[in-house]
């Protein structure tokens, strides 16, 4: 039987096989997604980003085990983890409890946990996420959590592979500016307050509340025809308010499982907003698109660049900074090179 | 004479109407840009954003008439402004105040002043906006000033043409979560707390100082063979402590030019910075080559797409949404099909 066969039959070492393929990119890897790709689009994908020191990933752990519990209400049959955090338990940095919380769900065949190397080039390590999480939505997994670091960009670029963005704060990280850094709230679905046992838990709120104020309803970013183009945010206000997403906030203690049972339920909730308001397949749509359009631009320059002469595209730049070429002079001359 | 050689030799009216045709992308637009893109490279790039009600472009009024009353000094001979903020007194959002001050510095020769218009495709206007930079660098202005709001990715795009990018503030704008919007400070040199005279200004310069703190370093966002490639700041940090350049808050009051002579000499300062501890050369060579990458991405895409027979991108994407197809298989559907 060959692997793409085997990861539909849910052979787990086969899944491991197929994940390490795909992540090196190997003419396997790519093989076992075109074949597994069909299978795929049944997930709920849910990002799950926000800084070091915020007990994300034992919320993590948290919400895998509770949503196990209440497998039997039919809230999620099976898990994946992924986790994309270089400082994440599962890729090293863990601390002793973190690794025996972490074995314990390992040892329930209904999670499978999956770590990513953290890359040099985050652009290809969201490709490299999304493609991951394809093979796992093909296993029949059925929730699947990306658990990111919420320290930029590419964390931003990354959770927005999700259907559900959920931002994870904490009281007491320095400064409550810490909250809005780097633009995550205005792509966060539903927002945490961890370690709500701690003192400044209500700042950490405030601040918060005051962010997203500010930063709703905003543009997205998309890629479009090789440019990156602002999408502003559709006046799509049905005329049945339940049909608006305002982003809840809530507490949680993910050490003892308080609050847990909530964020799960929003989640799901979040899930029947996104399918009830015709959003899952929006965002299903813009997910798509957008990968299409940047393996066909990689393709396209890879191809390009295989066929210049050795050194031609170097000296293309070469050319450009000295302005011997102008930009579109530059551009010709490799188009008709590599022809 | 032709167009190019014209504004090379100081002609406003051609190089009004080279702008026009470089903004609109023609034929000739294209041959101007390539002609006069070896005498490019001279000019020092100061993008000025921040948020409307902050003052800004009375402080970009102030700054260039400060630059060119001191011009005998040899602060600068020539200033070009670019005002893409759709909202600026250039663009139509003006008040009589603001109008009467324009037209006051459109009556110096030595300034040129010109308004983008806002487009759909911000990443278009990002290139554009980059393109009518190179023709006002080669008609020989010194200093450039590209004013935007600073509200959201794009104007961060386009900022990022700057050698020298000042962020303005100022007291009382709601909230001063509002400073730290969108991760604006992470590209900010100087940073401008303008309306000084307004109560508040002490928070408003605490929060950029919290903020700042925060968030820097930071890695830059560039594009890379297709892909946004995030790179970590250079550990380049000289044995010549006075190498490290950092971010200065000012306060102005652009309604009486306190505090513009220090504004103007900052931006001087962090020309010689860049100058001196090489960044200069490093800046040119990210945008020319973010550049280059730039429209060869879209030389090639638009090259596809017109050989491709008509509808097939559509229907890939159709085939992509139903499974038909994996992302690999229309790729190389659409390669194969191009050829």
């Amino acid at each position: 039987m060959d692997l793409a066969a085997a990861v539909l039959e849910g052979d787990r070492l086969a899944l491991a096989r197929s994940l390490s393929q795909v992540e090196n990119g190997t003419a396997q890897g790519k093989s076992v997604l075109s074949q597994l790709f069909p299978h795929t689009g049944n997930a709920h994908l849910v990002g799950i980003t926000g800084a070091s020191g915020t007990g994300k990933s034992s919320l993590v752990n948290q919400l895998a085990r509770h949503c196990r519990r209440s497998a039997q209400q039919g809230v999620a049959r099976s898990i994946a983890i992924v986790a994309v955090d270089p400082t994440s338990p599962f890729t090293g940095g863990a601390i002793l409890g973190d690794r025996i919380r972490m074995r314990d769900l390992a040892g329930d065949s209904g999670v499978f946990i999956r770590s990513m190397a953290s890359r040099g080039s985050l652009g290809g390590l969201a490709s490299t996420t999304a493609a991951v999480v394809q093979v796992l939505d093909a296993a029949g997994y059925e929730l699947i959590l990306i658990e990111t670091v919420g320290a930029g960009q590419s964390e931003i670029d990354i959770a927005r592979l999700a259907h559900t963005t959920v931002v994870v704060e904490a009281p007491g990280l320095g400064d409550d500016i810490q909250a809005i850094k780097a633009g995550i709230l205005e792509i966060a679905d539903i927002l945490v307050v961890n370690k709500a046992d701690l003192p400044g838990v209500e700042n950490t709120e405030r601040a918060l509340r005051g962010s997203l104020n500010l930063s709703h309803p905003t543009p997205r970013r998309v890629m479009h025809h090789g440019k990156l183009e602002v999408v502003e945010p559709q006046p799509e206000l049905p005329a049945d308010s339940s049909q608006v997403w305002s982003p809840p906030i809530l507490r949680t203690v993910a050490l003892d499982g308080t609050g847990v049972p909530d964020l799960a339920k929003a989640i799901a909730d979040h899930r029947s907003y996104l399918e009830s308001s015709g959003s899952w397949q929006q965002r299903e749509r813009w997910r798509l698109e957008a990968e299409l359009e940047q393996l066909l631009q990689n393709t396209l320059m890879d191809g390009l660049q295989s066929r210049l002469p050795a050194g031609a595209y170097k000296q293309a730049v070469e050319d450009l900074l000295q302005r011997r070429l102008s930009p579109y002079q530059a551009v010709e001359m490799l188009v008709d090179g590599a022809g």
